[in-house]
């Protein structure tokens, strides 16, 4: 593994209606109450021209991308936000989380649309070059997390994709988790959105202590 | 080398203001006398999708691409062309005259802004797939090419460059055209728009005559 891990460097992942936004809002309040500096941001996305590539991406009125097309623009804007948001945040010391990061390409271009690893591999290594130290998989059977998500109004165009789709990601998750298991916590996110924060903050928690 | 090299597929290559309209113009015409259906399109471009990557790339007024965001927005852009336009046309018959393909990566990301080739390389095997059976590179010192273009208006991003720029440009061109010199034929582009346009098809020629 040649990536640079970031210690303040956190990722939350999961599949629609895992809860992330509200882990991540309760992850940004514990972090500020104990005076550190926190920069949310999420994927695609988090720079404005990786926004306009999420655009691109997710809305239905576009012509659909191809598998590499899709795969590529990711990486586009991943490189982007690394350079822009991300790396220059960290090396001042902030705290990043960011709402999913490269394990979702693992999950979405290559598990869910027989992407090849190696390739995705390979592309993280030269445009991306570093990894969290903690990634939190809310994980939630695809049922309950896609009746969560389609309560929320119009679907984008990822989110419209048939159901075998969504456990094919939620599988590559898993998997990713159970091959780092020193970097990621699985996080039940059947429960409360409560419960679930709660979870998510015991885990930042004992990162901040090992940290501090 | 694993890419299909497809026989009625030509690419057009060359630095600013080396007069690739005129030439394309010229071969649409030649084709067309003599009964052969053409699509001309252009990189970055050529589908609706690919169009709009096109504007995040060249529009001065985004946010500015790292390095490895212009390689990966590029070669996402040509994988959707040539999934979407190129590849239909060739495989219903048609001829395929393309502004600028993969070429222009090892030039401009490549060369230019020493992109690293192994890697411009990987992705061309990876996403593009195929060859053109011509390309012609039209050849111009830089100064009177940028004398040319610069009388044309408003520069986009990549045109507004500095001279060494273009002279990498160049240098990156020559390079490939005297790697695959089966492929690359090189156009004096100093001469006349008629004399340039002249050269090039009397090229193509020579192709349709062995293709037919």
């Amino acid at each position: 593994m040649t990536l640079r891990t970031y210690p303040r460097f956190i990722t939350l992942e999961g599949g629609e209606g895992a809860g992330k936004s509200t882990v991540l809002s309760a992850l940004r309040e514990v972090l500020h109450e104990t005076g550190r500096e926190v920069v949310s941001t999420r994927e695609p996305g988090g720079t404005p021209l990786a926004e306009q590539i999420r655009g691109l991406l997710l809305d239905t009125h576009h012509e659909t991308p191809t598998i590499d097309t899709e795969l590529l623009l990711m990486f586009a804007a991943r490189a982007q936000h690394v350079r822009e948001t991300i790396l220059p945040a960290l090396e001042r010391g902030a705290w990043v989380i960011s709402d999913r990061f490269t394990d979702a390409s693992y999950a979405y271009q290559g598990a869910a649309r027989a992407g090849d690893p190696v390739f995705i591999a390979e592309l993280e290594r030269r445009v991306v070059g570093i990894a969290p130290a903690l990634t939190l998989l809310l994980d939630v059977p695809v049922d309950i997390g896609l009746q969560r998500a389609r309560g929320r109004g119009a679907a984008d165009r990822i989110e419209g994709e048939r159901d075998d789709f969504f456990e094919r990601v939620r599988e590559g998750y898993l998997a990713r988790a159970a091959s780092e298991p020193a970097r990621f916590r699985v996080v039940d996110a059947t429960q409360s959105p409560q419960s679930v924060a709660a979870d998510a903050v015991a885990h930042v928690r004992r990162l901040i202590g090992e940290s501090s």
